[in-house]
């Protein structure tokens, strides 16, 4: 057996070693090694967690127990102190720390080394009953909850009982007295709970709350954070755990605590941002507690101390060269460095101090494009409240996340999972934060706390997951028995709709309307980078004049997918599309469709200016037509309800007069009924356009019924359509001719692709092209210019992808459609699918993600490979890409890079993500592999 | 330009050179060259007719019109007459030819050469006016339809009119004025239809005639018959042309003509057989229009002749090892051997000769297998009139084409058509068949004639279509204006149903009940000599023991495919399923299959004990699960009927009493309508079988609605319903062990393998894997037997094929469901793409094949091909088979032994048919290529 070093002293570690030692044990050593004032410790290795979750048993096992004693002794020698000697305690806690930040994941446990004997040791020591009490209450507190494995509300009732008692408001409030008698009643509550007395061995205590700590790598926060955020073993596995001499913030006036960023983490900007609290321990600030003072008050109370976090802030960015998040405690004068960790930031805060660290020198172009994930981008697309909106702020709180959100007011996090699932739109209001609350979070359209500053949990999860947030708004009150709260006067039901704008800090009754976000300009530099490095180009999806224009906006050089059956769904057109459906033979079909070539020519026309110059890829009618009608059961049920009513009518009014006279009681009732009645029928006549009421209905259902599928997915659609009703294409490909012919008359420039949807062989494609060169012709001819094009094909479907080598012979270019390939090549439905299993599958892992939203490479992307290949073989530098959802998301870009892809198309609001993604995969092809 | 030798003499054609000869021109220059009487000739290639057809132009051209021209004076000097020549006039026939032989699809021209002079010269020379009339009118009625598109009804008209005028019966009995009559009235129709007079140039009737048998190779029928025989370019392009001398069968009783197969084309037997007619003309005994006589009544009417014919019999049979079907003639006591070529037999005639052929030692086992197509075999598998049924014959004509059909009577091709593609069976029944009707064969069950014998051209299209044929049934009248037949005095309209054996010859009246067919004893003795050539297994698809009883008759060495739904829809097990399907959790959902599992474990049982030894596949369950409840459709009907009557039952019984006293007859109304609603309602409440009547149902429709899907085909199905129901799959597993243990346990041997559908990914084998060895633990245990069993899955999922190489790891066998496959390669939906799009796109070969029907070799194969590559990496020599529809077709059976496939399963009447293929596929395994 191999013998590994579990135990490093933070002088020894190696500040590299993330994976062994975790990012906070590392950055321990690190800062240690850098001349900082860190109080001094050890780290357990991430080694030493998975050998004790390995053995799948209790207990430390004799040989790291022993490693840990001669850690401690030698703590004990640098601090002159003795862990359990009531002279002079040694007092540490315990944190843990994976490869991975993981915020508020896992678990730290303060103040171990406390017993009844070094409790009294501390006061005759310290003179100061109130603090050491209080430190004991916190160790019983978090000891229990962590390492006992007991409810932590108890402790809270507890602790707010006495609190009531006493009269506090605060918990600085409470003197010795009340929190002795906490501690009494905590020890009470632990031996009543266990049916043992609370640990008065400090090795004892640190044993276990190591174990704790291992455990909780394994629990199910850490599990469901891990899994949300996609953190494989690879990355992170197992945690650290940090064992640190204890430094106290609350010793007296003289101490703080506090938390602070290098930049700003909520705008970026280059100024010292944090809070701090005196006489305080630094979980009251994190976890939101009582609500802290900003940095720069700190100027004023300790000036010298405020300089030393100056001086420090520099040296930590100028070592890591990124935006620190620092943890500090000041111990009757002196301060310490407890923590720093890379700052974690909304995207514009990220990418505007990415690049001023470029601009200061401090990194590289690339270094600045990889420190932003593409994915953050999707922050800077949510909504804002709408500024013309006049609505009048309901309370005021924290900007803690930017965004604007509204939703149904919800109080746990549990309800806010089961109603998101039932697709409602929810803010989860709580009085603070906790790291079980995480599912919330994920749930949640924003998160509204009434207690916490901006690096409370709250804050600091909701920025990580760029939800909006609201924190520490006071002018809440929340009563969870009656599920509502009272927000400045205002009494609100669960089920009430609020709104946030966690980029004010401002709360709203109602729904206030939103508008979409602008670009920042931090971003268009950044992007500009990323278009510098990438080889894949970014083209949009987009079907309107509307939509083209989003997409140039945000970057898209050309558009990969313009579906010309969404120019069909509008209002003034649908009509006319359903007309076309009804005709009876091809003549009549075709004089429908002369009068929609107008409207499809014009929408062409407006996308080629806006494009003018850039690709403009038309696919051509695609879904079954069926899809422009009404329902067979919409029809049958209005066509029922006719008939019912009129049959009720005719059969009353044949209700002799003569009844009135015998039995004018049931006379009136019937006249009541039958009025009802009529003014059913005319309302019916109301929501119909043309036509006998019943017999047009009904020969629109024998339509419907003739047109309908059993698998419409794999039905009568695409060019399938295109070939069986040789109008429709026609008139799209004359508009598109038409369109273009004019643009270039008016002086612009296009060469409109015409794409074939849903082919599985050549001959298809053989069918279209005959069509196309035809009318291209007579277009050409009629309007006296030239119009060039290319011609070519979605493969969606699984049989031209093995025909691709043929295809390619016709086709200049191909555009995989993921969506309905992914469906083919799963032979799953996604309607049927997303509904019924596929949730079960990823729960239990036998499918990793959903495949609609992450492409999934090992089959799709295979086959788009083999297809490729073929493709490729045929017609060298085929121009290929991919117009699926799955195009605008960075993980399917990055595959689509690798393969050698032409362009990515997505929807416009993704094509920053994909620009910036498509840097990425290109810095970083050499890390990827298919396995 | 390549010069190309357009003509051949049948002294010089290479009788193997049948792409360029044909099969017609090809046998007369071999029957020439060995030394047979046939009249003198030459043969115009197939090169000209394509070169002809390829100059999209009227006229054969100067360069060939010369060489025919040169031909022809060949012609003269070999017989010693002139073309045209009224001394001593030379008269030919021209007919078509191509490489494959197309029976009656295509042209001929007899007595070319005759005008108003050597019509003349020919009566001098014979002193025969009668003999020389009845040719000048054939050639009239011949060239005028053939090659000048006239409607040939019109001079079947006018020769029947001359008929009845003369009181003639037989043609034979018109004189020589009636003749000249006739002639002189065709001559006027010709010039009344066509504007210019019959032409008398014997040279331009030569050029018309050939041109016109060129045109007809690019005719509705000739390409018909080419589609539906699936005859390529690759084996027949083109038709020759034979010119060859007439010889005359009608020039006194010293003449006649006949046709002889040199064995029995409806047994096999070998004797001597066919038919002839003194004094006739070939085209009498073909077409069917007089009955002839059979060939043993020559040995007396010719005994000289007779003898010669045996010995052109053993002949042919010596030198081409296969059955003959010729023609002859004998011409003032000479004979002439026309054409010989090998003879169109049914499947157990031909498997019969083929037997035989090996046991005198003319050909080798391999021979006699490649002689019979497998798909020939079919034709064994028709069913047969049962002997028990005791019905009374209607009418009796000949045994033309085995096996029997019935159906309703339609009197012509298209009207078969038409109802046919309605889903109608019928039977045509016509006086006698033509070429144009082929489009009628195809359609019908059967063919029944009143005229015409075992060589008309309907017995001879039935044979080889397959179907059965009843010919010359001389007690039917048929009156094409009324649409109706008089049978044996009794009158049937079209559309009333008849059965026709044509084993045997009957005709019923009405439907008789058929049986399956037995084998044959000759067929054993081939398929057993084909089961030890080949190398690919043949399996049987069957689902319950009769059907496994049956594939084990066929011959099947295994069970590939039994469907565990199949079981469950029978009466006594579906409400037992409802039930299931209905439960409200998985425990009510368990009770409900323990009462399940016995049935399945029986049905197990019992086909073990019939397949003791073999493998047997046994699939888990497929299909959705709400394809066993009614449709929401059907509920939803049921219960607005339901509710429509209950109130308007409970709105009349409100009525007031008194309103019989004061409108008796409206309260008469009234009851006699509450009467008829209440019967309804008491007949909607027997259909229901428990709980109320309306509620019970609303829940049912809920349920159904829950468990719909837009596209069921790609829904939650086979392994995706194992993985969210458990306990279903659990409880099949269980049985399958059961079973199979309680086999063993009785001493017989069995390995079930288990076989999961519908997988996409490694992990829900893993997931049923767990399943499958937790309950045989169990289930050994409980027995005390080990039970031996593999486990495998279906691949139909187009991702299974993508991931392969990861399932092989898992999977001990898998086997190609290429039904859903070939949906998923294609995203065609089968049900919705057979009826909207799929015939469009054969017709315009877009499509050369309906891929459900023809495994699609280029798309599907290609993936199948991938797949196995990728599985055998894993896991060398896996077992591989294809249990789809297509598995028992030859065309795919050849593709699955070419790939190196283990087994093919199909269902058990085709198991014959693949077991003969595979041996085929082995034989030709050198021939076969994928391009």
């Amino acid at each position: 057996m191999e013998v590994k070093k579990y135990v490093y002293s933070f002088e020894e570690g190696d500040g590299k070693n993330k994976k062994l030692l975790g990012g906070k044990g590392a950055n321990l050593c690190e800062m240690t090694q850098l001349g900082l004032a860190v109080p001094p410790g050890f780290v357990i290795t991430t080694e030493a967690c998975l050998a004790y979750l390995a053995q799948h048993k209790k207990g430390l096992g004799p040989e790291l127990a022993q490693l840990i004693r001669s850690s401690m002794a030698q703590l004990e020698k640098k601090t002159d102190k003795g862990f359990g000697d009531p002279k002079e305690p040694l007092l540490v806690s315990v944190r843990s720390g994976a490869a991975m930040s993981m915020p508020g994941m896992m678990d730290t446990i303060l103040n171990l080394g406390l017993n009844g004997d070094t409790v009294e040791g501390l006061i005759r020591l310290t003179g100061d009953e109130r603090f050491v009490y209080d430190l004991y209450r916190r160790l019983i507190q978090l000891f229990a909850s962590i390492a006992l494995g007991m409810d932590d509300q108890e402790f809270v009732q507890i602790f707010g009982r006495i609190k009531e008692e006493y009269g506090a408001k605060e918990d600085i409030d409470l003197d010795g007295k009340a929190l002795k008698e906490t501690c009494d009643k905590f020890l009470g509550l632990v031996k009543e709970n266990t049916g043992e007395p609370f640990p008065d061995d400090p090795y004892v205590q640190l044993d276990l709350a190591v174990e704790a700590v291992f455990r909780s790598w394994m629990g199910k926060r850490a599990v469901d954070y891990r899994k949300e955020f996609n953190i494989t073993t690879d990355m992170a596995d197992g945690t650290a755990v940090n064992i640190c001499t204890m430094v106290f913030g609350n010793m007296g006036n003289n101490c703080a605590t506090g938390v602070a960023f290098t930049r700003d983490p909520a705008t970026g900007e280059n100024r010292f941002f944090g809070e701090y609290m005196l006489n305080a321990q630094g979980e009251d600030v994190v976890a939101g507690i009582r609500t802290p003072k900003p940095i720069g008050d700190l100027r004023k109370d300790m000036p010298e101390i405020y300089r030393e976090l100056e001086d420090l802030r520099h040296t930590l960015e100028d070592h890591y060269q990124e935006v620190q998040d620092l943890e500090f405690t000041v111990e009757k004068g002196k301060l310490y460095c407890l923590q720093t960790r890379n700052a974690k930031m909304n995207a514009s805060a990220l990418i505007k101090t990415s690049i001023d660290m470029v601009n200061e020198g401090l990194i590289t172009e690339e270094e600045a494009i990889l420190r932003v994930q593409p994915g953050m981008l999707e922050q800077l697309l949510h909504p804002q409240l709408d500024p013309e909106a006049k609505v009048k702020v309901l309370a005021r709180g924290l900007a803690a996340s930017p965004g604007a959100a509204s939703g149904k007011i919800v109080f746990d996090a549990d309800r806010a999972e089961g109603k998101a699932k039932l697709g409602e739109k929810v803010i989860l209001l709580r009085e603070e934060t906790r790291p079980e609350d995480i599912h919330g979070f994920f749930a949640a359209q924003g998160i509204l706390t009434s207690r916490g500053g901006k690096t409370s949990h709250a804050a600091v999860v909701a920025r990580s997951v760029g939800k909006p947030c609201v924190s520490g708004c006071e002018a809440i009150v929340i009563d969870h028995n009656a599920r509502e709260a009272v927000i400045s006067g205002v009494i609100l039901k669960e089920g009430d709709v609020i709104t946030i704008d966690g980029s004010t800090g401002n709360v709203y009754h109602g729904k206030v309307p939103t508008i979409e976000p602008e670009f920042v300009e931090d971003l268009l530099v950044l992007l500009e980078w990323a278009d510098d490095m990438s080889e894949l180009k970014v083209m949009a999806n987009a079907d309107t004049p509307d939509a083209v224009s989003k997409g140039k906006k945000y970057g898209a050089v050309g558009i990969g997918l313009c579906r010309t059956e969404r120019m069909f769904n509008q209002p003034d057109r649908l009509p006319i599309v359903q007309e076309m459906i009804l005709a009876d033979d091809s003549k009549e079909r075709q004089a429908v469709l002369d009068r929609l070539l107008p409207f499809q020519r014009e929408d062409f026309k407006e996308i080629f200016q806006i494009m003018d110059g850039y690709p403009v890829i038309i696919r051509l009618l695609d879904p079954p037509i069926h899809e422009f009608l009404p329902s067979e059961e919409e029809l049958t049920r209005e066509i029922n309800d006719l008939k019912e009513l009129q049959k009720t009518i005719e059969g009353m009014t044949e209700l002799p007069n003569t009844l009135k006279m015998l039995d004018p009681e049931l006379h009136d009732r019937y006249l009541a009924n039958l009025e009802n009645m009529t003014q059913g029928l005319s309302a019916l006549k109301e929501r119909h356009l043309t036509g006998p009421l019943i017999e047009s209905r009904e020969e629109l259902v024998e339509k419907v019924r003739a047109l309908s599928e059993t698998n419409p997915m794999m039905g009568h659609r695409g060019v399938r359509l295109g070939i069986t009703y040789p109008e429709i294409y026609s008139m799209q490909i004359r508009a598109v001719f038409e369109a273009a012919a004019e643009h270039i008359r008016d002086g612009g420039q296009i060469t409109p692709e015409i794409m074939v949807p849903q082919v599985c062989t050549l001959e298809e494609l053989k069918w279209v092209h005959r069509y196309v060169t035809k009318i291209h012709k007579k277009v050409e001819k009629e309007y006296g210019i030239k119009v060039p094009y290319k011609f070519g094909t979605m493969i969606e479907v699984v049989r031209a992808c093995m025909r691709a080598g043929r295809i390619a012979e016709l086709a200049e270019f191909i555009s995989f459609g993921t969506n309905d390939l992914t469906q083919a090549t799963f032979s799953f439905s996604r309607e049927d699918a997303e509904n019924k299993f596929l949730p079960l599958y990823n729960k239990n892992r036998i499918l990793q993600h959903n495949p609609f939203e992450v492409l999934d490479i090992k089959g799709v992307g295979r086959l788009m490979m083999i297809t490729m290949e073929w493709a490729r073989k045929t017609r060298p530098h085929m121009s290929v890409g991919i117009c699926g959802e799955q195009g605008g998301y960075p993980d399917s870009i990055r595959f689509c890079h690798h393969v050698n892809m032409s362009y990515v198309s997505c929807s416009p609001p993704r094509v920053p993500i994909a620009r910036l993604a498509a840097a990425h995969a290109k810095l970083k092809e050499a890390e990827y592999s298919l396995d």
